[in-house]
């Protein structure tokens, strides 16, 4: 099945992004044994946060699920790096959305649903657990942060 | 060990609810390896939130405790649809509360140990690690969430 | 490499902390497979916390630095306690650092520094994937909490 990983992308109409650079003392990606876990991805896009703000605040749900797609893709190209090729990803193990709100703000699955439905289409239906919650505040203040652990052949 | 965790919850006087059913594009659990990954459990109780706010706000620490045992139960009712039977859980490996709350709460560790003292109690004293902390808010305005990793043989 | 890890932290300078003392139905390290996972590492020193306060509030980033360093000398001394020995660690896989927030502070990465670069320090370079993130409160009002995954031969 992820073999078609890339023809998946494609036919969906999705394009991945060049991957993120890290900024500091870590990786981007690191495997062991068959689980490769990614460092908390967060919506960058060419280097630049593409959403600022909080959920409940200054963006709506939708501009949430938007950030959480970027998230997801930007797992997808780190991925794709790291491994050499996407169609060493056999599913994705677990995905953690981490949504920046000042509190009154509860719609997170709306927002999560963005990644989630994202890996859906790409891994066809195969489905992930996920974890989703709220927090005080996120890297330079953008609204999402996706953790991934992904299982590998 | 584990081939007696049915009776350990009857002799703990505990029933299992029914599990969870997932409200979006996950499954509430999957297994790599020996691990046994876990959507994060809600205190929801026949579809819905049995309990609702925040800790040091509406609910107190007591109230807390007992969301999350009920985190805990929600979590053991997953795993035995998932693998068939409770018997195939060897141990929790870890698991994190995280607790909704403003900020001013810092009795976060009572409030978590509604869930370790439950896996403890099931499990006969062996002992998982745990992560606690505050969060600004979980799916639905509900005060716990549980992130669960289970050994499986 | 990690035969030489106890050499390493003589030649930074660094001593382990006593391992800190489990204050609940929870144990501070366990082994699954290569992978030991950690409980949150909080910044306690001789059992009492050594830093208290939020960043952006009452700690600065250079404070909060310090703390998620101390955070990284006590998984350090944990994992050594339950290994028996540093030398059977290969690598950190993954770290998060939570960092509490009241939701005005994004300058998390430099606070989260403090511990991927003392792992970075000690590991001689080698790197491992990172997740940072702001909430809302920690046990007994601590800025910093560390979670830690390590591979071990």
């Amino acid at each position: 099945m992820s073999a078609d990983l890339e023809k998946r992308l494609a036919d969906l109409g999705l394009t991945l992004p060049p991957p993120i650079r890290p900024l500091g003392a870590y990786v981007e990606a690191l495997q062991t044994g068959n689980l490769l876990f990614l460092t908390g991805m967060l919506p960058l896009s060419k280097g630049s946060p593409k959403y600022l703000g909080r959920l409940g605040a200054e963006l709506d749900a939708e501009q949430g699920r938007a950030a959480a797609q970027l998230t997801a893709l930007n797992a997808l190209a780190i991925a794709r790096e790291y491994l050499g090729s996407l169609s060493r990803i056999t599913r994705v193990v677990r995905h953690s959305v981490m949504i920046a709100t000042q509190g009154d703000f509860f719609d997170q699955p709306r927002v999560a649903d963005g990644a989630s439905e994202l890996f859906r289409d790409v891994f066809e239906g195969e489905l992930s657990v996920r974890l989703v919650y709220g927090v005080a505040s996120l890297p330079l203040g953008m609204p999402v942060e996706l953790e991934v652990i992904f299982e590998v052949a």
